[in-house]
């Protein structure tokens, strides 16, 4: 179906870590290369893929997020109390954060997106948060294009299963990164070795399995367990190619399962992380709204990575993380397909 | 090591789950039943094991619950407010529940358990929620007892082998029951997926793996993953020979892995079961500390099963329980042991 050698898809890490360079290796290494573009505009989008395919004739994914249906809802209040907060974080990095009220428009953002990746004609389209309209999954069917759904526990694989898409990749909770959940946050918070049989069980859509599968012993785990393929995040974030931070690498490389931890203090949305001061602190406040967290928190993030400094970045890693290497995509891809 | 033909363990689930029928039953079959035996005083222990031993001559182990070395410290007025509390449901259930602010002597309880184990010259002790001692270690290994400990992280796995354990049981977050973190709690929340090859990259000692485990995919993966053998829960929690009452095993056979959750509510340590209306009323509510919010939830818990009211019982279970079947051990093992 997607015209690969080996089921091992690249996973769409959102934030510039999915460079041209780390997808195109991955496809041109015989899996498959996603781009995270949840948070890109169509222009970076369109740049993004031409760069790609100026490096593979591989298949590559592009990766998008469903936006929340409703209004993003929050009080003056909070808003006013979260970006108090934040400041005094930025105090310490010499920035002011914004008051911001402003959404970003990501339902327009959405749009625009998909727009581009019908333009583009990609081989294959990964959706994150939600299930596409039918007029989308049309849309992109008549350009070829492969469509891919994620899901965290066994509801959420059937309405993707009834919306009719291709692949279904189950995140289990070691996954790093946020959540794919579209149900109640509570609910998707299984473990792979419980997620991918009760999936397995429930559709006949192939599933690609996804949280703390990091080498040859997770993919032949996944495979005992009813996958057809995986998909690994963390592993992939240590390469060479990708586009995480040195000191985000650095951290990655000194961290331990019991180390990571959900917060959604980053971007109003379950996440889970190298835990920091940032994490730490924030525990006890509640976050405002996805994507409106997000929003308020980018200038500390982007001002901290800049400064090298770990403990206000969001240090995505899945329960893994003990496993990862300093490494390249073709080392990394030869020891996923043939073992050590 | 343990003369047992297949390396299947059912789990030492407490609370007379663990009926010598059960037990005895598994270890016919050529796996290794286990004795729940953490709340269970020496006599009670010593009628179990003579009833085992009557229904097998084969291997068999006993679990014992190692007591918190720190006193239990509460609060009178947090222990009023809780009993008051718990006086709702108690009126509820037509039952008043005491007020006691005396914290059963766990620790001597556990010492006269050990001495009952002992005495019993079992085949195998297993020990959860900590570390038994040296000198504990060198009286069950004259005797030849084969000693387990369980690990939740790869810190407490390493811990483990220095104390010079024969085997560890590696509990994945899909697990139900109790935790059996002995560490800070968060830090014993790692799946399966990513907790099997870290800890098999950092102990020599041979490892058994739980959590989410319910048929042949799961044991594969297992083993894939880095262990020499499983220990299932909540597979066996619905066999014919299991105490479950009928009731708890009617709520599994009809629940699905969302419905799990993580509760303090009824012992004070985090354990994973069926949601219900007392696990979400009291999710706001801070339990008092293990052992003593047990002992004073153990009345409500026990009307609850009299009455066949689910609402109020410890439904524990884990992630994987769409998988349960109405069984009966030899079924469940053939199962595991030639798939389906």
């Amino acid at each position: 179906m997607l015209n690969i050698t080996y089921p091992i898809f690249q996973a769409p890490m959102a934030g510039g870590i999915t460079t041209p360079e780390l997808i195109s290796e991955t496809s041109n290494c015989g899996g498959l290369g996603n781009l995270g573009a949840g948070y890109m505009d169509p222009k970076e989008i369109k740049e993004a893929i031409k760069q790609i395919r100026s490096l593979t004739d591989k298949p590559f994914g592009v990766n998008l997020f469903i936006p929340n249906v409703r209004e993003v809802h929050f009080d003056e209040k909070e808003l006013t109390a979260m970006t108090v907060l934040l400041n005094q974080y930025g105090q310490e990095l010499g920035i002011e954060v914004p008051v911001s009220n402003q959404v970003n428009n990501y339902k327009a953002l959405y749009e625009n997106q998909l727009e581009e990746v019908l333009r583009e004609r990609v081989p294959v389209a990964s959706f994150t948060f939600g299930i596409p309209d039918r007029e989308v999954m049309t849309e992109l069917r008549k350009n070829g294009t492969v469509i891919i759904g994620t899901a965290t526990n066994v509801k959420e694989a059937l309405e993707l299963e009834v919306s009719g898409v291709d692949i279904i990749v189950a995140q289990g909770s070691e996954a790093g990164g946020h959540r794919g959940t579209f149900h109640e946050e509570a609910s998707g918070l299984v473990g792979s070795m419980a997620l991918i049989p009760q999936v397995a069980d429930a559709v006949y859509t192939p599933i690609v399995a996804a949280g703390g599968i990091m080498d040859t012993r997770g993919i032949a785990a996944a495979m005992a367990l009813g996958a057809t393929g995986v998909q690994l995040g963390t592993a992939f974030l240590t390469c060479k190619e990708s586009g995480a931070a040195e000191i985000y690498k650095k951290t990655l490389l000194n961290s331990t399962e019991e180390q990571t931890t959900f917060t959604k203090a980053f971007s109003g949305k379950l996440a889970r992380g190298i835990g920091n001061r940032f994490i730490h602190e924030m525990a006890e406040q509640t976050s405002l709204p996805f994507p409106l967290q997000n929003d308020l928190t980018a200038s500390i993030r982007k001002k901290a990575a800049m400064l090298k400094q770990p403990d206000f970045m969001s240090l995505w890693a899945g329960q893994g993380v003990r496993m990862v290497k300093e490494t390249t995509v073709k080392q990394l891809m030869r020891e996923l397909i043939e073992g050590k």
